[in-house]
């Protein structure tokens, strides 16, 4: 391709709305167009680019024996009512009429449509296990679009769907994609992209992971050890407190403690590390509409994912406490009326003795000892993990908090479509069974804009070489000099007859601006041929992230630029 | 792949919704799977075939200096808007409202998108001519969806928009692109796609043609000229008529035809033929509700396309014809109440004196001459092309009428959308302009089952190599013979190590039932490896077409069938 003709074009400065390097980059670099709110229309540059992850995903699918299908963007709701999400789902479910009234809906994700095409197909245990995958356009009406290609509305995704007829086959098959998507990742140039343990949220399932790339612009917090393997996201990441310093029992004393409603004040007051407090936490239930009250040691925050799956309610912050009879601001576990539902946390297991609310205007208690003031209580797991903080795996106080892009996921679905909309299999005995199943996505542009958050300088990005739109840029320098024209033209010819991608930059500009240019389009091996050089007898060969810079004469450039090239695609492919 | 692997099921019988050849074998070979109406899941074995029609488009769109990128498919209204056709088009444009209560369409064409993409990208002479395609999901709320993926509400489109600075340079890329659509077709398999003339409809712009493969169970009429090049859609095509024998001018009389209201009756009554009668057909106009009476000859049709391109709006039958003061069945250009439109179609210039209907219950005039009796008349050509009717190029009475299935069109846009969404260009003069557009449609799924159309045989398709899902299938008979088991697994490891697509039947089933699967499944070239064969020292070689059948030994079969593969696909590629 000439640059010349290419469609696009490119920005000095950075766009009010753009705060991320991705986002800035790509804007600037005419990668993409805004069409709405999350919604973008794709350049020519941007599409050799998510093609090229689709051709890699695709490879990658096929090797664990994938079979490639295509289900329906639009769907009627009635499959979508079979499995329960038509009603489960919110406003980010886009709901429509069709003309003749039929309720239809636009494809966020495709369990229902992979089940309804396998179901009546597969209906013998002869047939398992097999996976099937699409690569195709969702839409999911997010509330907050933001950061480019990375949260968007419209969005181009590869999502594969397995289905077993024993839960071994299904975990051993889940390890299978789990290496493949390791595969995916390090061919697109990012090997680091780490997977955690994810709650499943409302795919359903049990077991889950998500592939994240660890970036300070991530949305997701992550826990990570810094001594052993475990990684988890923050929703999920199981807690460990230290039980071998509970302190002694104290008396159970009630103290006046006038307008201290938060618990510095109540620490500070009573000369209290925050850690012998008990934190009060108030939600409402979505499912009831019900009050429940977290208790909670004082250093530590609620993880409301845990809640939510254990109340198995989405919950809200409580408010109009008075009508249930809660005293805001001095909520503690005694005296609280027996009505209230309340969780007590494990961490609350670490001492013995707690300052907490006495459920009276301006009064708290000092020495309550759970055991002996509130009797048996049930210790549940819905706090969040701290820096510092026990590795629930090797034990050391060796987690960190990290922050990162969700790039893929995988889930172990179990039967919650299969069971749900009636898919059943002649088992070898003769009797139906329910098949269970596995779902692995992984979004296209969102990979794309990640790979440039990780892989670029202050000019532009650095695309891997078996992402880039294309791997060699030609940089004319002068060509409206006739020997340059004449070097780079049939330098230009060649490198494309020997298989290279080759992007030409023809045009009568400056080196500054030819440069800048090329900075923003990122692509990994940079050509320069100018009169100064070809006088002196060489042409200048540099890799993008100023890794390699060399001379070559010009009779040697296009020898050395296909070998420079083919090490670079095998140094990211044979992993 | 092997047959015992791939997800897909096939069925003996004939659903009973389908009634054309490629609907039929493409739901009983387990090609696809209805989801609702008009929206089809497509099995892998189909996705090969549209996978590959998509590489030999992306390919011939490349060939011509196209650049892929990609539009949305849900989309902010205001595009449409800023065009005018989200109001102008019916509720076959889905509309939606997203979460924000903001209106949205799914796009079912994206010239919308292509101006929003290239507005403030392309704004200087020097970035013109450029086209720019993508291959895509749309959504038509068809209120006809039928013959399987022939007439769909959900199809992938590659969809092309060309963007000039003159009349001549888009002409001059039509052609290209017209070119490049024959060669598509060409290479998919079937040469004998042509090209007809058609109305642009609802795209605007004035010159357009329709690519149609000919066959019985096509939705549309095409007009064909035996003698000559000329062809077009019956929408279209224009109407020429003899006007050598318009026989004598006779006198106006008015006669009883009681009760008789049809041209049939009248002219039986007295003794006339059709075509010496004015055939009175009444509309009434969506615009402003009006009624119009075309006065055509009583043996030709009217051409409703035609009648709304002339009169600017869509029209309906006329009832209620009393409150106007029209006689039903007794309508006649004399005497007619003036406040009634009236349009007279050119076949009405070829007698001198014509039946007629006279404003009047039960009366009929005869002898009307249209110039003595009516005075100046305007004459527009809203009829129906008929067969044996005269080429309006060669002149020849060699009209013939066939049908076809529209698998591509092509259209001069003009500055339809251009203008009207406000995209200027920096002229060389340093004037502003607005450039003009050609746009260019071909659907994916509609042109797999329109070659299933024109390429089988009682049993089911036979896929031209370039597109079909695999290029060979080797039938094992007996694979639980240890001999024929061997053979086979090596010569499918053989044939797939040298590139050859290979389907291998696998499984233990009997000769006829594996034959007729593989008939259903259409691989043009089958082997059929089996120990009565092996016995004999014999491999058979054939083609689905039944045009060849050989017979080889064993270790001569690899290299004859790779000989075969390249040979058919030669033929299909060079063309």
């Amino acid at each position: 391709m000439k640059f010349s003709q290419m469609l696009t074009k490119r920005f000095k400065d950075t766009p009010a709305d753009c705060q991320i390097a991705s986002h800035i980059f790509m804007i600037r670099g005419g990668y993409m167009k805004n069409v709405g709110n999350g919604i973008y229309s794709l350049f020519p540059i941007t599409k050799r680019i998510t093609s090229k992850i689709e051709a890699i995903m695709r490879e990658e699918m096929n090797r664990i024996d994938g079979q490639e299908v295509l289900f329906p963007v639009a769907m009627p709701a009635n499959i979508w009512k079979e499995s329960g999400r038509f009603d489960a789902i919110g406003s980010e479910l886009v709901r429509f009429k069709d003309r003749g009234g039929n309720d239809m809906v636009l494809g966020m994700t495709h369990e229902e449509a992979a089940v309804q095409l396998a179901r009546e197909t597969a209906d013998s245990y002869t047939q398992f296990p097999f996976m099937i995958y699409q690569i195709q356009t969702k839409f999911r009406d997010e509330p907050r679009a933001r950061g480019g290609l990375i949260r968007v509305r419209e969005f181009t995704m590869k999502d594969a769907y397995s289905f077993h007829t024993s839960k071994e086959d299904l975990e051993q098959y889940y390890q299978k994609c789990h290496k493949a998507y390791e595969r995916i990742f390090a061919r697109c140039g990012v090997p680091e992209v780490i997977s955690v343990k994810s709650d499943s949220g409302m795919m359903g399932g049990k077991v889950a992971h998500e592939f994240m790339l660890c970036t300070p612009v991530g949305e997701d917090s992550l826990v990570v050890c810094s001594d052993c393997d475990f990684r988890a996201n923050m929703e999920t990441a199981d807690c460990i407190y230290d039980e071998t310093a509970k302190g002694a029992a104290e008396e159970l004393t009630k103290v006046l403690t006038p307008g201290m409603k938060t618990i510095e004040d109540v620490c500070s007051f009573l000369g209290k590390d925050k850690s012998d407090s008990i934190k009060a936490v108030v939600y409402r239930l979505e499912t009831d509409d019900s009050v429940c009250v977290v208790f909670i040691r004082g250093d530590i925050e609620v993880n409301e994912t845990k809640l939510r799956n254990f109340l198995k309610s989405e919950v809200y912050p409580g408010e109009e406490l008075d009508k249930e009879g809660i005293v805001a601001g001095f909520i503690g576990p005694k005296g609280l009326p027996e009505k209230v539902r309340t969780v007590y946390d494990i961490s609350l297991k670490t001492r013995q003795s707690y300052v907490c609310g006495a459920n009276e205007e301006n009064y708290h208690y000092t020495g309550l000892n759970i055991e002996r003031d509130l009797g048996e209580v049930q210790f549940v797991d819905v706090g969040k993990a701290t820096e510092g903080g026990i590795c629930p795996v090797c034990g050391s106080k060796t987690l960190k908090l990290t922050r990162g892009i969700e790039v893929g996921n995988i889930f172990q679905l179990g039967d919650r479509y299969t069971s749900s909309m009636g898919m059943k299999y002649l088992d070898k005995d003769g009797s139906l069974k329910t098949p269970i199943m596995g779902c692995y996505g992984i979004g296209v542009g969102r990979l794309a804009a990640s790979i440039c958050e990780a892989r670029h300088d202050d000019y532009g990005p650095i695309w891997p070489i078996t992402i880039a739109p294309w791997q060699v840029q030609i940089c004319a320098l002068r060509s409206d000099d006739e020997q340059v024209k004449a070097f780079a033209d049939k330098l230009y010819e060649e490198l494309q007859d020997a298989g290279i991608e080759v992007l030409y930059d023809d045009r009568q500009v400056s080196a500054g601006f030819m440069f800048s240019d090329a900075d923003l389009t990122g692509i990994p091996v940079r050509i320069v041929v100018s009169p100064k050089g070809l006088k002196a007898g060489t042409v200048e060969v540099s890799k993008r992230d100023k890794s390699y810079l060399e001379k070559f004469e010009p009779d040697k450039v296009k020898q050395n630029v296909i070998e420079l090239v083919r090490t670079m695609v095998a140094e990211l492919n044979n992993i």
